[in-house]
């Protein structure tokens, strides 16, 4: 049986496509964590996860949710987007928390080729914004 | 709601986490196409599409499905594993056709250098099992 969107995914779902921070934000729990497609890590807290997820949106093009999937706290939205010229397919995976803020974000993609290129455009765009100089510590391994 | 498992689905996770192809193949569609997360290429074909999954399933160590979303045709299909001494995490996302065979199966993965040492494994493996020299005409760009 199909389970209704829960009201912070569909929320998520239209920040999301447009890295709209300001947005993003009220939807992630104190807490939360996220684990980015490139690098074995995660990011920590709503200002840095808010901040990374702007990024995101800007160099993600042609961005298109396609299927959601799960219930409860439990949710995987499938995306298409393109990265420069080359296209890539994704995954949030998202835990809710008792209060339905976003607990944790975790993104898969394929292929290998785009992944990398939306590192590099990734390790450019934090090297020049002067909020990564005090979020770095927003950052751990693993 | 929850959804229950689809029977295919149950038997997709017991069969993918050993590479099991006997078990793999009759639940593939005549016209199933496999998206790796590796190229953005697609391989055809029951045969093509068992025999690669097979090799991922000896590629993969450790592996464990966590999260299983979905309803009706659509489902995803969390899970961790290892390549080498490299974490990993992933989704097979996975469409039912009308008879409740796989029709497509797209796997998307974090992070990059995991799925770079994935790509070595697997061009390995496949460059020396001889079924794939009459299977190269199953995988198509796109």
């Amino acid at each position: 049986m199909e389970s209704p969107m829960h009201p912070t995914i569909a929320a998520f779902e239209a920040a999301a496509q447009t890295g709209d921070e300001a947005a993003l934000a009220p939807l992630l729990s104190p807490v939360v964590q996220f684990l980015p497609p490139t690098y074995w890590a995660r990011w920590q807290g709503p200002e840095a996860v808010a901040a990374v997820l702007g990024h995101v949106g800007q160099v993600f093009t042609d961005f298109r949710y396609r299927r959601v999937m799960g219930h409860g706290p439990d949710w995987a939205l499938e995306f298409q987007c393109k990265v420069g010229d080359l296209d890539a397919v994704g995954v949030d995976l998202i835990t809710l928390d008792a209060d339905g803020l976003i607990a944790q974000l975790e993104v898969v993609m394929r292929p290998l080729k785009t992944v990398a290129a939306l590192r590099e455009a990734m390790n450019a765009r934090v090297a020049t914004d002067p909020r990564f100089l005090k979020l770095r510590d927003a950052l751990t391994d693993g």
